[in-house]
């Protein structure tokens, strides 16, 4: 990137640092008010959300997008009505700015509270989706953040008009509109630069492909919140109920097999298999899935894909399933040490000692007895709304709600009080 | 760093990481057993201990450094002693790993808990003072971590007989020796190392000047907590009470000047000016307090040290005072937001509109309302330990305690609870 574009886009992050202090002061109510006027103008701008999104439809059918990719890319009237409404869920979730997360008198008089204030600004970097623009910005402004978008090439069009909307709607609202900014204009380049904007963003949040991840938390110079990638497993002790073995197993993997905590491989105790397999892959198959087994699972089913080594770390997002037959407790133990990408994992067991022992020895943001990955969620959790999943160990950890985007100060109140 | 010598270092990260998911499910009377071996063999060990130190003060001696350096560099049999009780304080405090932060049934019967857990392995990197590796050491031991240690060339030899008295500390009372490393044999190539040791090291924490900091800011692929770098301000209001302002004053900057709460930059009211100055410098003098003046300043008091631009933005950590008279409150925050570091702001007065808007606009880990700035302290917040003062808004901001070296995780718990 030139020295010129560098500068133009320093000057939006600037713009956003300062736009993010008035933010930072604002009310809820005028935070409210100003996500009102947002969904009101989403739905009055319908019709040119859709005629922009047209043009990225027609390049991404020119490109050869997949049918799946071109669905997630689409947005019509219905699909805007859909997250006019998201934003009204936004509005109606509590403030966390100004909350109180600790606070007493010190022995002296000195007062201390620590009080939740907005990160800053938040900078996000995400892929095809066009609703993750109003998604993320949404759930920033609700927090007290200004927010720097970088949307993928392939939501390009849809993407501008959008972002005119949500920073005309924060305008009308009073509210400064340089709390929304974007990279879009500029590309990868762009989106580099953003990730080296040290000192105006305050995290960075990507929010894609595993790929899209690793290339944010390699490249980065600003914190990174790394969400998403889930290899996700399930353990079927020898112990665990048969009903529950085949009902749970099914759910985590097809109830939605598109998402991040959608189960990728199963593990069967060895004792377990003859008596699990049959019926929990029985299942599978009537929804379609395709069992990508180990040779002990072979040896039993024979009419499954053979697994190669590449199967055990694919997070596949689709109705496969990677299935192994492991010794022990301890076998799935190492399975999972070896091959998590510390989202979730799951335990299915009637064994009190064996529940503890994955419960406590399972590295992940979420550990599960006899209960569906799939409620690894923010929504599920009680959150009301969800930001990403996280799978890393500082700030948040596991599904994160709007608190997930506050940092905290602290408060000290004194009168006339010195040290001594 | 040549192939040989890296694996060899990934081979220790490895070890500790192994390490550390013992030491994760030590229980506490487990994890106080070790820190009390650790005590006892660290007063047995004073005689060697000081032997080692005398080759590293004569070495420092050798390479002129200052007096102040090569006191920070001592160890004698009472410092020893000191450290050693010190240990015996963190036995005391509460563990909190296991703790829970959060937790609710949900609609469905799922019982959802988020519990403390041990961020895993911890990297710190520090300078001079050979106290720190024992401090830093056992404030992670407590709280379930291992760490890779990598302290100043100038303490090296006290250092490694440090480092191996933690270990055969840790082997005696049971628990694995792995759990405290070193890259002090590998010199700054080591520190390097540390800084890309990701999936090994969950967090670096960098302890030292402000040059060692930005150095690991900036350098380091695994995640960072950056602390300390402290210019710190306060800001004399129009109604800011006479004697608070100099008692105060002399507080913040001279009670202990060398650590990073202490206050570097005096802003004054320009109509207060003439009120306050005479007194607040009449105090700061009789304690040796050097005044670096802008021309404001010394229109009144011509007999202090011009400012310079760089004097703005220097931590002192000397009786060094930087003194500037500004326009209003609008002034003094426009200062405070160009030169703060983050780290702690306070404002003298007695107009509950100006503390009020000094303590909602200031952006700094800690904010205060008459009060010493010597206060942002975890010992004085009552954490009972210190890990550091966090000057980032990810993770932990401000003073951190032993909570600050844990990460959450949730547990989920069903009964064959699928998600519809």
């Amino acid at each position: 990137m030139d020295a010129a574009a560098a500068a133009l886009l320093d000057a939006r992050f600037a713009a956003a640092k300062e736009a993010s202090r008035k933010l930072a002061r604002a009310t809820s109510a005028e935070k409210n008010a100003a996500l009102a006027t947002i969904a009101a103008q989403l739905r009055a701008a319908a019709p040119r959300i859709v005629a922009a999104n047209a043009e990225d439809l027609a390049r991404g059918r020119a490109e050869g997008l997949s049918a799946g990719l071109l669905d997630r890319l689409t947005l019509t009237t219905a699909r805007i009505e859909a997250i006019a409404e998201a934003v009204g869920e936004v509005i109606a979730l509590a403030d966390p700015v100004g909350q109180s997360v600790a606070g007493r008198t010190l022995p002296n008089g000195v007062r201390i509270d620590q009080i939740r204030v907005p990160l800053g600004v938040v900078g996000a970097i995400y892929e095809a989706r066009p609703n993750v623009t109003i998604d993320i910005a949404v759930l920033a402004l609700k927090s007290g953040n200004a927010v720097v978008l970088r949307g993928g090439t392939s939501a390009e069009h849809s993407n501008r008009v959008i972002i005119q909307v949500l920073r005309d709607g924060l305008a009308a609202a009073g509210l400064p509109a340089d709390c929304v900014q974007t990279v879009d204009d500029y590309g990868r380049a762009g989106a580099r630069h953003l990730m080296g904007a040290r000192g105006y963003v305050d995290v960075l949040i990507p929010r894609g492909s595993a790929a899209l991840i690793r290339t944010v938390v390699s490249e980065a110079h600003v914190p990174v919140i790394e969400t998403g990638a889930g290899v996700v497993h399930m353990f079927l002790d020898e112990s665990a109920p048969l009903d529950w073995a085949v009902e749970l197993v099914h759910n985590a993997k097809v109830q939605r097999p598109s998402v991040c905590n959608a189960l990728e491989t199963l593990l069967v105790h060895q004792d377990a298999a003859e008596r699990l397999l049959p019926a929990v892959f029985e299942r599978l198959r009537g929804s379609g899935v395709t069992i990508h087994a180990d040779e002990r699972v072979r040896a039993y089913h024979p009419d499954t894909v053979a697994a190669t080594l590449e199967d055990w770390e694919t997070e596949y997002l689709s109705l496969d399933l990677s299935v192994a037959i492991v010794d022990s407790l301890d076998g799935a133990l190492a399975h999972i040490r070896r091959y998590s990408t510390g989202h979730t994992e799951s335990i299915v067991t009637n064994d009190l000692a064996s529940a503890e022992r994955f419960l406590a020895e399972v590295d992940a943001a979420a550990v599960m007895v006899n209960a569906s990955t799939r409620f690894a969620d923010g929504g599920e959790f009680g959150f009301g709304a969800e930001v990403g999943i996280s799978t890393q160990k500082l700030h948040a950890r596991g599904p994160m709600g709007l608190s997930e985007l506050t940092s905290t100060k602290w408060i000290v109140r004194g009168n006339g009080h010195v040290r001594h």
